[in-house]
Protein backbone atom coordinates (compact mmCIF):
# COMPACT_ATOMS: atom_id res chain seq x y z
CA UNK A 1 0.00 0.00 0.00
CA UNK A 2 1.58 3.14 -1.16
CA UNK A 3 -0.08 5.97 1.64
CA UNK A 4 1.10 10.00 1.15
CA UNK A 5 1.30 11.93 4.65
CA UNK A 6 0.45 16.14 4.61
CA UNK A 7 1.65 17.89 7.27
CA UNK A 8 -0.10 21.06 6.59
CA UNK A 9 1.17 24.55 6.95
CA UNK A 10 0.36 27.76 5.52
CA UNK A 11 3.96 28.57 5.44
CA UNK A 12 5.51 25.22 4.76
CA UNK A 13 3.30 21.99 4.07
CA UNK A 14 5.13 18.47 4.77
CA UNK A 15 4.74 15.70 2.66
CA UNK A 16 6.10 12.46 2.89
CA UNK A 17 5.53 9.11 1.01
CA UNK A 18 5.72 5.76 1.52
CA UNK A 19 5.04 1.96 0.35
CA UNK A 20 4.66 -0.93 3.53
CA UNK A 21 3.52 -4.48 2.51
CA UNK A 22 1.87 -4.70 6.15
CA UNK A 23 5.15 -5.34 8.50
CA UNK A 24 7.92 -3.14 6.98
CA UNK A 25 7.63 0.66 5.25
CA UNK A 26 10.03 2.04 2.47
CA UNK A 27 10.49 6.10 1.70
CA UNK A 28 9.01 6.57 -1.74
CA UNK A 29 9.80 10.82 -1.54
CA UNK A 30 9.46 13.41 1.05
CA UNK A 31 10.14 16.86 0.92
CA UNK A 32 8.02 20.46 1.71
CA UNK A 33 6.05 22.76 0.09
CA UNK A 34 7.37 26.44 0.53
CA UNK A 35 5.41 29.63 -0.21
CA UNK A 36 6.64 32.78 -0.10
CA UNK A 37 5.25 34.98 2.37
CA UNK A 38 5.54 37.86 0.44
CA UNK A 39 2.76 36.96 -2.13
CA UNK A 40 -1.13 37.29 -1.30
CA UNK A 41 -2.62 34.42 0.72
CA UNK A 42 -5.15 33.37 -1.75
CA UNK A 43 -1.87 32.72 -4.25
CA UNK A 44 0.00 30.76 -1.26
CA UNK A 45 -2.95 28.17 -0.70
CA UNK A 46 -3.12 28.13 -4.62
CA UNK A 47 0.71 27.29 -4.50
CA UNK A 48 0.29 24.75 -1.84
CA UNK A 49 -2.98 22.85 -3.76
CA UNK A 50 -1.07 23.04 -7.39
CA UNK A 51 1.61 21.32 -6.25
CA UNK A 52 -0.08 18.52 -3.73
CA UNK A 53 -2.33 17.98 -7.14
CA UNK A 54 0.83 17.78 -8.66
CA UNK A 55 2.42 15.21 -6.42
CA UNK A 56 -0.50 13.01 -5.96
CA UNK A 57 -0.28 12.62 -9.64
CA UNK A 58 3.20 11.69 -9.58
CA UNK A 59 3.21 9.25 -6.96
CA UNK A 60 -0.06 7.93 -7.14
CA UNK A 61 -0.32 6.68 -3.45
CA UNK A 62 -3.58 4.69 -2.52
CA UNK A 63 -4.67 6.82 0.31
CA UNK A 64 -3.79 10.43 2.42
CA UNK A 65 -3.49 10.90 5.66
CA UNK A 66 -3.37 14.08 7.77
CA UNK A 67 -2.66 15.32 11.31
CA UNK A 68 -6.25 15.94 12.81
CA UNK A 69 -5.13 19.47 15.04
CA UNK A 70 -7.86 20.33 17.59
CA UNK A 71 -6.04 23.27 19.21
CA UNK A 72 -4.00 25.15 17.55
CA UNK A 73 -2.16 27.96 19.95
CA UNK A 74 -4.84 30.31 19.03
CA UNK A 75 -8.00 30.61 17.05
CA UNK A 76 -6.04 32.64 14.76
CA UNK A 77 -3.48 29.92 14.68
CA UNK A 78 -6.26 27.42 13.82
CA UNK A 79 -7.81 29.56 11.17
CA UNK A 80 -4.56 29.90 9.12
CA UNK A 81 -3.78 26.69 9.71
CA UNK A 82 -7.15 25.44 8.46
CA UNK A 83 -7.15 27.27 5.20
CA UNK A 84 -3.43 25.05 4.39
CA UNK A 85 -5.03 22.04 5.94
CA UNK A 86 -8.61 22.60 3.89
CA UNK A 87 -6.48 22.80 0.52
CA UNK A 88 -4.90 19.72 1.54
CA UNK A 89 -8.04 17.73 1.62
CA UNK A 90 -8.98 19.40 -1.26
CA UNK A 91 -6.54 18.02 -3.18
CA UNK A 92 -6.78 14.66 -1.85
CA UNK A 93 -10.72 14.54 -2.92
CA UNK A 94 -9.64 15.41 -6.48
CA UNK A 95 -7.49 12.70 -6.73
CA UNK A 96 -10.60 10.13 -5.48
CA UNK A 97 -8.44 9.80 -1.99
CA UNK A 98 -9.49 8.71 0.86
CA UNK A 99 -8.13 11.28 3.87
CA UNK A 100 -7.37 9.64 7.76
CA UNK A 101 -7.03 11.77 9.94
CA UNK A 102 -4.84 11.24 13.19
CA UNK A 103 -4.60 13.20 16.56
CA UNK A 104 -0.83 14.09 17.28
CA UNK A 105 -0.98 11.72 20.10
CA UNK A 106 -2.05 8.74 18.08
CA UNK A 107 0.44 10.01 15.23
CA UNK A 108 3.61 10.06 18.42
CA UNK A 109 1.82 6.51 19.92
CA UNK A 110 2.07 5.09 16.75
CA UNK A 111 5.43 6.20 15.67
CA UNK A 112 7.98 5.85 19.49
CA UNK A 113 5.02 3.85 21.42
CA UNK A 114 4.49 7.02 23.64
CA UNK A 115 2.12 9.91 23.39
CA UNK A 116 3.62 12.83 24.38
CA UNK A 117 7.24 11.73 22.64
CA UNK A 118 9.18 14.28 22.16
CA UNK A 119 9.20 15.90 18.65
CA UNK A 120 13.14 15.33 18.04
CA UNK A 121 11.91 11.48 19.25
CA UNK A 122 9.52 10.75 16.59
CA UNK A 123 11.77 12.12 13.70
CA UNK A 124 14.59 9.55 14.98
CA UNK A 125 11.89 7.02 15.15
CA UNK A 126 10.67 8.04 11.24
CA UNK A 127 14.53 7.72 10.24
CA UNK A 128 14.56 4.19 11.84
CA UNK A 129 12.07 2.72 10.86
CA UNK A 130 12.58 3.76 7.49
CA UNK A 131 16.06 2.97 7.65
CA UNK A 132 17.42 6.12 7.26
CA UNK A 133 21.03 7.68 8.42
CA UNK A 134 19.80 10.74 9.51
CA UNK A 135 15.55 12.29 9.83
CA UNK A 136 14.44 14.06 6.53
CA UNK A 137 14.66 17.48 6.54
CA UNK A 138 12.93 19.98 6.65
CA UNK A 139 11.26 18.81 9.76
CA UNK A 140 8.22 19.25 8.25
CA UNK A 141 9.12 16.28 5.84
CA UNK A 142 9.77 13.94 8.43
CA UNK A 143 6.21 15.23 10.46
CA UNK A 144 4.52 14.18 7.36
CA UNK A 145 6.21 11.12 7.40
CA UNK A 146 5.48 10.28 10.88
CA UNK A 147 1.71 11.04 9.78
CA UNK A 148 2.23 8.05 6.73
CA UNK A 149 4.04 5.95 9.14
CA UNK A 150 0.91 6.39 11.90
CA UNK A 151 -1.62 5.01 9.01
CA UNK A 152 0.69 2.14 7.90
CA UNK A 153 0.36 1.06 11.56
CA UNK A 154 -2.90 1.45 12.22
CA UNK A 155 -4.31 0.47 8.44
CA UNK A 156 -1.81 -3.04 8.61
CA UNK A 157 -4.25 -4.49 11.12
CA UNK A 158 -3.25 -7.34 13.93
CA UNK A 159 -0.25 -8.57 11.16
CA UNK A 160 1.20 -5.18 12.35
CA UNK A 161 4.81 -4.83 13.78
CA UNK A 162 3.37 -2.97 16.57
CA UNK A 163 0.44 -4.54 18.16
CA UNK A 164 0.24 -2.99 21.59
CA UNK A 165 0.70 0.66 19.96
CA UNK A 166 -1.97 -0.48 17.44
CA UNK A 167 -4.75 -1.71 19.31
CA UNK A 168 -4.48 1.56 21.22
CA UNK A 169 -4.19 4.03 18.03
CA UNK A 170 -7.15 2.28 16.03
CA UNK A 171 -9.34 3.30 18.62
CA UNK A 172 -9.79 6.60 18.05
CA UNK A 173 -8.86 6.31 14.13
CA UNK A 174 -11.42 8.43 11.94
CA UNK A 175 -11.35 7.93 8.56
CA UNK A 176 -13.01 9.65 5.90
CA UNK A 177 -14.35 7.25 2.99
CA UNK A 178 -16.10 8.55 0.20
CA UNK A 179 -19.41 7.40 0.22
CA UNK A 180 -19.24 5.57 3.31
CA UNK A 181 -21.51 8.25 5.20
CA UNK A 182 -18.76 8.06 8.44
CA UNK B 1 -18.06 46.80 -10.88
CA UNK B 2 -18.80 43.01 -10.13
CA UNK B 3 -18.42 42.14 -6.58
CA UNK B 4 -18.67 38.88 -5.11
CA UNK B 5 -19.20 38.17 -1.49
CA UNK B 6 -18.59 35.04 0.07
CA UNK B 7 -19.56 34.16 3.54
CA UNK B 8 -17.39 30.48 4.26
CA UNK B 9 -18.75 28.31 6.48
CA UNK B 10 -18.31 24.11 6.85
CA UNK B 11 -21.99 23.94 6.08
CA UNK B 12 -23.48 26.69 4.47
CA UNK B 13 -21.51 28.71 2.37
CA UNK B 14 -23.21 32.37 1.56
CA UNK B 15 -22.89 33.41 -1.71
CA UNK B 16 -23.80 37.37 -3.59
CA UNK B 17 -23.19 39.05 -6.17
CA UNK B 18 -23.84 42.62 -6.84
CA UNK B 19 -23.29 45.50 -9.52
CA UNK B 20 -22.47 48.68 -8.78
CA UNK B 21 -21.54 51.92 -10.86
CA UNK B 22 -19.88 53.64 -7.89
CA UNK B 23 -23.21 54.80 -6.13
CA UNK B 24 -26.14 52.32 -6.48
CA UNK B 25 -25.96 48.30 -5.79
CA UNK B 26 -28.02 45.96 -8.09
CA UNK B 27 -28.04 42.29 -6.97
CA UNK B 28 -27.22 40.26 -9.50
CA UNK B 29 -27.53 36.50 -7.69
CA UNK B 30 -27.24 35.37 -4.17
CA UNK B 31 -28.10 32.11 -1.93
CA UNK B 32 -25.86 29.13 -0.05
CA UNK B 33 -23.92 26.32 -1.15
CA UNK B 34 -24.96 23.63 1.07
CA UNK B 35 -23.16 20.40 1.67
CA UNK B 36 -24.31 17.63 3.36
CA UNK B 37 -23.00 16.81 6.78
CA UNK B 38 -23.28 13.02 6.16
CA UNK B 39 -20.80 13.26 3.55
CA UNK B 40 -16.75 12.74 4.35
CA UNK B 41 -15.75 16.33 5.21
CA UNK B 42 -13.06 16.23 2.37
CA UNK B 43 -15.60 15.62 -0.05
CA UNK B 44 -17.68 18.60 1.60
CA UNK B 45 -15.10 21.04 0.93
CA UNK B 46 -14.79 19.81 -2.79
CA UNK B 47 -18.57 20.59 -3.15
CA UNK B 48 -17.82 23.84 -1.51
CA UNK B 49 -15.26 24.29 -4.00
CA UNK B 50 -16.78 22.87 -6.95
CA UNK B 51 -19.82 25.16 -6.66
CA UNK B 52 -18.31 28.33 -5.92
CA UNK B 53 -15.59 27.83 -8.94
CA UNK B 54 -18.89 27.02 -11.25
CA UNK B 55 -20.68 30.04 -10.10
CA UNK B 56 -17.57 32.27 -10.25
CA UNK B 57 -16.96 31.50 -14.09
CA UNK B 58 -21.33 32.06 -14.59
CA UNK B 59 -21.48 35.04 -13.16
CA UNK B 60 -18.28 36.56 -13.78
CA UNK B 61 -17.32 39.20 -11.20
CA UNK B 62 -14.19 41.37 -11.30
CA UNK B 63 -13.77 40.82 -7.71
CA UNK B 64 -14.09 38.53 -4.41
CA UNK B 65 -14.48 40.20 -0.69
CA UNK B 66 -14.71 37.62 2.10
CA UNK B 67 -14.74 38.25 5.88
CA UNK B 68 -11.83 38.23 7.69
CA UNK B 69 -12.28 36.20 11.10
CA UNK B 70 -9.77 36.27 13.12
CA UNK B 71 -11.57 34.74 16.58
CA UNK B 72 -14.09 32.10 15.96
CA UNK B 73 -15.81 30.99 19.28
CA UNK B 74 -13.14 28.68 19.73
CA UNK B 75 -10.06 26.74 17.89
CA UNK B 76 -11.71 24.21 16.97
CA UNK B 77 -14.27 26.41 15.39
CA UNK B 78 -12.29 28.30 13.68
CA UNK B 79 -10.14 25.21 12.24
CA UNK B 80 -13.56 24.26 10.55
CA UNK B 81 -13.78 27.81 9.01
CA UNK B 82 -10.17 27.56 8.03
CA UNK B 83 -11.11 24.65 5.76
CA UNK B 84 -14.24 26.67 4.04
CA UNK B 85 -12.33 30.14 3.89
CA UNK B 86 -9.39 28.50 2.44
CA UNK B 87 -11.12 26.13 -0.49
CA UNK B 88 -13.55 29.22 -1.18
CA UNK B 89 -9.92 31.94 -1.35
CA UNK B 90 -8.61 29.38 -3.89
CA UNK B 91 -11.61 29.21 -5.74
CA UNK B 92 -11.08 32.80 -5.92
CA UNK B 93 -7.59 32.67 -6.84
CA UNK B 94 -8.16 30.28 -9.68
CA UNK B 95 -10.61 32.24 -11.26
CA UNK B 96 -7.76 35.01 -11.12
CA UNK B 97 -9.34 37.23 -9.09
CA UNK B 98 -8.73 39.64 -6.09
CA UNK B 99 -9.63 38.73 -2.81
CA UNK B 100 -10.41 41.62 -0.84
CA UNK B 101 -11.08 40.73 3.11
CA UNK B 102 -13.23 42.86 5.92
CA UNK B 103 -13.31 42.15 9.41
CA UNK B 104 -16.85 41.54 10.51
CA UNK B 105 -17.20 45.05 12.37
CA UNK B 106 -16.03 46.51 8.83
CA UNK B 107 -18.60 45.11 7.57
CA UNK B 108 -21.41 45.98 9.46
CA UNK B 109 -19.69 49.93 9.68
CA UNK B 110 -19.90 50.20 5.92
CA UNK B 111 -23.57 48.31 5.44
CA UNK B 112 -25.66 49.73 8.74
CA UNK B 113 -23.40 52.33 9.65
CA UNK B 114 -22.80 51.12 13.28
CA UNK B 115 -20.02 48.55 14.21
CA UNK B 116 -21.74 46.73 16.39
CA UNK B 117 -24.82 46.43 14.90
CA UNK B 118 -27.17 43.17 15.11
CA UNK B 119 -27.63 40.57 12.15
CA UNK B 120 -30.98 41.39 11.72
CA UNK B 121 -30.02 45.33 11.60
CA UNK B 122 -27.44 44.30 8.54
CA UNK B 123 -29.93 42.04 6.86
CA UNK B 124 -32.59 44.89 6.10
CA UNK B 125 -29.69 47.51 5.57
CA UNK B 126 -29.01 44.89 2.88
CA UNK B 127 -32.16 44.74 1.36
CA UNK B 128 -32.56 48.26 1.50
CA UNK B 129 -29.65 49.45 -0.18
CA UNK B 130 -30.45 46.84 -3.05
CA UNK B 131 -34.28 48.10 -3.35
CA UNK B 132 -35.65 44.33 -1.79
CA UNK B 133 -38.84 43.54 -0.17
CA UNK B 134 -37.53 41.71 2.18
CA UNK B 135 -33.80 40.37 3.33
CA UNK B 136 -32.86 37.14 1.08
CA UNK B 137 -32.92 34.04 2.54
CA UNK B 138 -31.03 31.66 3.91
CA UNK B 139 -29.43 34.58 6.23
CA UNK B 140 -25.63 33.20 4.82
CA UNK B 141 -26.65 34.47 1.56
CA UNK B 142 -27.56 38.18 2.88
CA UNK B 143 -24.29 38.27 5.03
CA UNK B 144 -22.41 37.20 1.55
CA UNK B 145 -24.35 40.44 0.32
CA UNK B 146 -23.59 42.27 2.94
CA UNK B 147 -19.61 41.49 2.71
CA UNK B 148 -19.84 43.16 -0.83
CA UNK B 149 -21.76 45.57 -0.52
CA UNK B 150 -18.86 46.53 2.42
CA UNK B 151 -16.33 46.19 -0.36
CA UNK B 152 -18.54 48.53 -2.95
CA UNK B 153 -18.68 51.33 -0.36
CA UNK B 154 -14.97 51.08 0.02
CA UNK B 155 -13.82 50.95 -3.52
CA UNK B 156 -16.06 53.06 -4.20
CA UNK B 157 -13.56 55.82 -2.84
CA UNK B 158 -14.60 59.53 -2.05
CA UNK B 159 -17.33 59.23 -4.68
CA UNK B 160 -19.66 56.87 -2.67
CA UNK B 161 -22.75 57.43 -1.11
CA UNK B 162 -21.55 57.08 2.43
CA UNK B 163 -18.37 59.18 2.87
CA UNK B 164 -18.38 58.86 6.69
CA UNK B 165 -18.13 55.39 6.85
CA UNK B 166 -15.73 55.14 3.76
CA UNK B 167 -13.94 56.72 5.13
CA UNK B 168 -13.56 54.70 8.69
CA UNK B 169 -13.77 51.33 6.57
CA UNK B 170 -10.79 52.02 4.50
CA UNK B 171 -8.76 52.17 6.95
CA UNK B 172 -7.72 49.01 7.80
CA UNK B 173 -9.03 46.96 4.80
CA UNK B 174 -6.36 44.52 3.15
CA UNK B 175 -6.45 43.88 -0.30
CA UNK B 176 -4.58 40.89 -1.68
CA UNK B 177 -3.80 41.81 -5.13
CA UNK B 178 -2.01 38.68 -7.83
CA UNK B 179 1.38 39.97 -7.54
CA UNK B 180 1.32 43.50 -5.68
CA UNK B 181 3.04 41.79 -3.30
CA UNK B 182 0.99 43.01 -0.30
Amino acid sequence: MRIFGIDPGSRRTGYGCIDTDGSRCRLVVCGAVTVSTRIPFSERLAGIYDELVSLLATHRPECVAIEDVFFARNAKSSLRLGHARGVAMLAASKAGLTVSEYAPTEIKLAVVGYGRAEKQQVQQMVALLLRLDTPPTPHDASDALAIALCHAHTAAGPAATRPAVHQTAVRSWRQYRPGSGS
